[in-house]
């Protein structure tokens, strides 16, 4: 929790929180070693925390297994990887098992606002099937505490219901204090609303990113894309590179990915029917390096799309969401790290993934580079 | 050509050519008899006329086959089948064996404006290789005699850079004169642009329909069903019918039709390697009942994708263009009737398709019904 010491060591315990919360909801940037470091938490299906059982555990596990053991394998990851930022990328909750999502939303993401990490979340299918519609769930993320996620851009006529869903932002991640881009996003996390079910009748199952999201993040990113390149004292040459973050995978997740797979395919995918294009919105707007999804809670492979995108699942992490037995519960690692040195702290050199299982000896599997982009120091 | 010659006869010979040309730019409305008849030509490849060869012929067609036989099939049609709309789906000439693109242009549509015959166009992808570009071709094509084309609607910020391509307009075909839908649309024709060649590098091949089309689609899809729901006297209890055209056809047009297919799939689809999402936000938008294609000029199938949509290829129409020798050029005949009667013309009431072949028996073949929407007359 380098973050929050440093934050304490600059203006002293009592001002902390405060501090902390509001410099980190504003803003994100990379270690001093050039590193960023994020923990995605896919599926929690929090729900009623001691009072919600487990799913697909061992028989012997079933007797004591609850959302606890959600909470406890969050505490690990955040105690073992010291994250810059963990992004839950849906079915935080399982709304249909809560009798108050308020304070299922609030145990869901406890261990990371005790531990002031900041955080970002997307929603999923389950979030609101319950008491809470979609737009008020994303609405009391965006208010809890250490959360960067936002509601909706203004976009076109800054009428909010312009573009679908709730939830769809943009994370900014600039250069190392005190570095030339210390002003400047050196990586963007592009935060998407997936949405819950098809809502025409001859479509079943799932929702699918819509035209209009795709066409606003493909203006949001060429509008941050230019926007460096006249900064001073040193403009960008070329984009930062970029990670998409939504619930639910699209259908390429589940088709195309193949020789490059590292990680597991257990299972159908829970993509929707139909193809909306997120894929080709990602590949034109040229700088996503891979896009991260959840849903499928058995599938936890990674592999290159069309182009050199990356799609990844992450699988399942709570215990009260469907799994497997004896196949651990697991949560995926993503580090971006900088070309240069401390002095010129430039571009993203490479970004590295693996994941951790919650089993007895926290083990780390599926390590894979996902981008490389060296730049050799000019000697 | 009875839309001509009830022009005439209401203003006179000389009148006829600037008031029908201006009242066709205007409106488009179904036949007394409740009919709307449109005339398909897909990929006529047109260039430099009777010193133009023809490609894919027999031997013995060879000598004496060039651009002028494209002429003459266009003529054939008009005169058989009398539509009240020709659209050309693109690859209209072949510029790059074009001496002067303006000349063939004005060629290549001639039958069509010298029978006075209303007609629309968008773009392929060989439009506009050679010195004109694809905006000034379309330019072009929009102010051609009898032509119904339009540039790009006013979208956004009324800056027509903020959707892509030229030709992206909509036609509104309203109820029989005299008729109670006299002044709306029942049936809209969405012409959409579908662009020419991949600029991503690691994309190959074709273009896709871009995001900020489907978008303003969509929107401009909802705004007409919206409109005419509160019109007098007789408000619109549901969606007109509508039917799009493009040049380049989408994935699911090879992959998706099947069991439904009526035609011949003779060839690979030149679609787009990526998908964009197209038929998504056709089936979303809830108004469209067919797509029609060109591009693939030995696939002449139509076939139902997800949902009732049909998607429908035209076959090859031109004889500069590459064909299979033996089999014969072709053109889709789309006819949408009204239910009621001349007192009571409502929404439409089925759609039906067939080709013509350009051969001996000017074959008419493949008779398909697209959609069917009957509704009993209240006795």
């Amino acid at each position: 929790m380098e973050r929050f010491i440093s934050c304490i060591s600059v203006l002293g315990v009592l001002l902390a929180a405060s501090f902390c919360q509001h410099a980190e909801a504003g803003k994100l940037r990379f270690s001093s070693d050039g590193q960023f470091k994020i923990v995605q938490v896919a599926d929690m299906h929090y729900a009623d925390g001691a009072h919600t059982k487990c799913l697909d555990v061992l028989p012997e596990e079933m007797a004591t297994c609850s959302d606890l053991n959600t909470t406890a394998f969050q505490w690990r990851m955040i105690k073992q990887e010291h994250p810059d930022l963990v992004v839950f990328t849906g079915d935080n909750i399982f709304q249909r098992d809560s009798s108050n999502a308020t304070a299922s939303l609030i145990a869901a993401f406890a261990p990371v606002i005790e531990a002031r990490i900041p955080w970002a979340a997307v929603l999923g299918n389950h979030d609101q099937e319950g008491h809470m519609t979609r737009e008020e769930v994303m609405a009391f993320i965006v208010k809890m505490d250490y959360s960067m996620a936002q509601m909706n851009p203004n976009f076109l006529h800054g009428d909010r219901t312009t573009i679908d869903g709730y939830g769809n932002y943009i994370i900014e991640v600039e250069g190392p204090a005190g570095s030339m881009f210390e002003n400047k996003s050196l990586l963007n996390l592009y935060m998407v609303d997936s949405g819950d079910y098809s809502f025409i009748p001859q479509v079943s199952y799932y929702d699918w990113i819509k035209s209009n999201q795709q066409v606003w993040l493909q203006q949001a990113s060429a509008e941050i894309q230019k926007a460096y390149r006249g900064v001073k004292p040193r403009p960008q040459t070329k984009a930062a590179s970029a990670l998409a973050f939504h619930h639910i995978p699209i259908p390429e997740s589940f088709t195309t990915p193949n020789a490059s797979n590292l990680g597991e395919k257990n299972e159908a995918s829970g993509s929707p029917s139909l193809n909306s294009g997120f894929l080709t919105t990602l590949i034109t707007m040229g700088d996503v390096q891979a896009a991260f999804t959840g849903h499928d809670h058995l599938n936890d492979y990674c592999g290159a799309a069309d182009g050199p995108l990356f799609l990844c699942y992450s699988g399942g992490f709570g215990y009260h969401a469907y799994g497997k037995a004896g196949w651990p519960r697991r949560s995926r690692v993503i580090t971006a790290y900088l070309n240069g040195n401390a002095a010129s702290w430039d571009d993203v050199s490479h970004i590295q993934t693996y994941k951790r299982l919650d089993d007895d000896g926290f083990t780390k599997i599926d390590e894979q580079t996902l981008y490389t982009n060296y730049v050799l120091s000019p000697e």
